[in-house]
């Protein structure tokens, strides 16, 4: 037995960013994208301390209809007009294959969300985007349906997939999903694809992120998908699960450390 | 937010060892007890490598009433003989109301597997013992239950419990169980007690193992308890999920690398 | 307690169908369409044995890519054209926002799979549709979400919603999924909204079907969805769970004794 | 394909009752047995509807130590004095290898409860004990798991086993458990023991009881235990799972209808 690869595993480009390399990439931002100010001052703070990704939802999928739906094409351009005061990559959720497109000439990293693993029209449609796309695994999806779903990009005509493990469904509540690094180390030996994790969802509370997102760069991830507000109590969703910009400040070196024992940096 | 306790948090001593201190506390060694020359072979390698606690069933809960069920009496006596060979302390896990009084004369630190982890009967028992004794989560405990199964054994008098985290049964194959990290930080931030994690049956596979054991040192766990087997092809029992020895040596030091990491030493 | 409402539900009708009423309402049909043949022989078989609606995939979801994908377009089609042979009403599955027009024009009944569930961009266009349209339950979904996403069809103008359990992954292997009677009972307590079950997914063998097919009738379904194939071992897809319609002529009298059995008549 | 079974099973006789037979066979009473004059009332009035058998647990085993744990021996022996007033047979659960001989002195039937499902030490003592016994599937049992388990009390001696089904864990929670039809039915395929159903720990509230008791009927349950109690709201125990008397009364010539529709009586 050995536990590290000893081929090396193809690198996906992302602006100057490589995933799946040395280097643990780290994305952060709000859940949903709330103003063009939040974007540029959230995303000068993230810049500052290392992140490389500005995370933030201009379309939200909600269980119910009466909750806010994002901001849609008006946060769109509010997330790529930000970019140019914070300089960080961008990335943003596409729900609708009839926005695909314009999802793509504004962000640098789409992502599908767990909801859509197994929405085949929609992975269909972002095989042919262009773009890397990051593929969140369903929370009742076992690895080889999460795999086959990548597959779809892939078939499709997206090799730059990067597969996101962001916990399953189980009878535990005391988090709000079970955050499942086996099954990602599972991954790891069984596709060539990077791969990340979202620590954010999976714990559901704020406190179980840090420790979570430790694990997962211990576990061998290859980047992080965290969310930060500047005023989680006042976020328009998930504001529980949310860390402020001084906890991520207070984290990254506690990351780094992490990435250097494995091997690896920041 | 602060993801480091203020409060020092009482510790469970074993011998010399401190359980729920500065030190990451490793245990060892096969699933079952298979001879004496075994355990004394084993115990050897396993002192050199920094380890601290011999593991090892006497008595076998088997899912199948014509598997092995371990060779009981013999096994505990070969257990504790050995000691004076290997000098690690040593852990066994005891099944029946009747055999308490006979293993924890036997050995440093009792073991409820997860099986027995609601069998009230035991837990009382046990309770009386008068060792540190080991809780297994059951594959379907909720934390809530974990931590009540926990204080059974305290009300009849065992304050020296260690909880350890082995995974859970859910929808997924990939791995033999999905080892549970989030609730392991979740029963941090609401227990005193020290926590352990079991990589071996969580993944089932050995090559899984080495990076949910770095995984769940960076999310915190007091120790871990791994199996290893000198020629696991050849285990009575879960052969699959050992590690052989020079694994084991050369995952020492990655674990203590990450011990580093987050401010402990193995 | 009383195990009766009192109060009567609103029916929803479909041409000459009312769902939600005394009349347990039996749809049955293959998984994917096949051919044109395929569906006048076996529409035929049915309408004899008093099914009220042919089920047929056009669309077909698939785990791989490279598996079938339906025979779509041309399927539709066939399905339309069929009806005037054999006199059934007709359902079908939808998969795309693009194409929900067109299905809505070809057939009476339209289906969301589990699938898409959560798929909202889906289920708004579908509320738009103006035909009824089955709403089946995720393999991961809670009784809460699912009524959530039926409000989304509600909000977005379709009223004509029918609910349909099929089973939640869980741990057990022994049948595909695991048929949750006991939420569908939770579900006519919580909902107005008719409910029907599909015996057939839940199951994933045949032999497990009449039996489910009964415990439904019994616990107060509306409808049953059930699979029914001429040569399961050439079907396309799903064939291990299809009737033969000689199954199915055989089981309706079985099922009818447990409608009049609850006070109801299929 | 048939849905009948051709070769007749083996039948378990308890008293003059046969188990697995034409008969479904009624089980009903209190969660816990609260005193003896409960006993003697509440059975009259289950004799009178045509119950067969009297459930109560003198030993309750509890998730919490501080939580009621059952009048045990006490009340052991009112429940075997007030069989000579009410005249039902009467099962109670075994909890402790050492109660076993006491219980199977005073009862007709033995329970092991779910938690004890996989407790090997005590089924190889029930195994012994030489009166028939209930054993409920846990919660996180596969089919494979709860048949191993009964053949651990058939290799031990008591080939009088009784399967009861009562619902597994899963992530919903509009039930308390799942109530798994489907792996019952594949039990019957799998299996030549009785298999009864126990609808009221799955379902966790009254109201659902009703119905999925008769889906048990229906899906071809050889029997059924309820939960009755004379005033739920006092009950010591799961007091919210708990039919009064006059909703069994009333339950009772609906799962009539049901099993005549079955080809049984009950």
């Amino acid at each position: 037995m050995q536990s590290e690869a000893i081929i090396e595993r193809p690198e996906i480009r992302v602006g100057d960013l490589l995933l799946g390399g040395k280097q643990v990439v780290m994305m952060a931002g709000p859940c949903a994208i709330e103003s063009f100010d939040q974007l540029v001052s959230l995303g000068k703070q993230l810049a500052q301390m290392g992140i490389s990704v500005l995370r933030g939802s201009a379309y939200k999928p909600r269980t119910s209809p009466y909750s806010f739906q994002g901001f849609g094409k008006e946060a769109l351009k509010w997330h790529s007009e930000a970019k140019r005061e914070h300089g960080l990559l961008i990335e943003t959720e596409v729900l609708d294959t009839r926005d695909v497109e314009l999802v793509a000439e504004h962000v640098d990293l789409l992502r599908i969300g767990m909801r859509n693993m197994q929405n085949f029209a929609l992975l269909k449609e972002v095989g042919g985007c262009g773009k890397p796309v990051i593929l969140k695994r369903h929370i009742s999806a076992t690895l080889e349906e999460w795999l086959l779903s990548a597959e779809y990009l892939m078939a499709y005509g997206n090799s730059q997939v990067i597969l996101c493990e962001r916990g399953i469904r189980t009878f535990e509540t005391a988090t709000r999903s079970t955050l499942d690094l086996g099954t990602m180390v599972a991954a790891r030996l069984g596709s060539h694809l990077p791969l990340i994790v979202d620590p954010s969802h999976a714990a559901g509370k704020r406190e179980l992120v840090p420790s979570l997102a430790k694990a997962a760069i211990a576990a061998g991830a290859d980047g992080l998908l965290i969310e930060v507000h500047e005023c989680p109590s006042e976020a328009v969703c998930d504001g529980r699960q949310a860390l402020l910009p001084s906890d991520m400040a207070a984290l990254m070196p506690e990351l780094a450390a992490i990435a250097t024992a494995v091997g690896r940096r920041l």
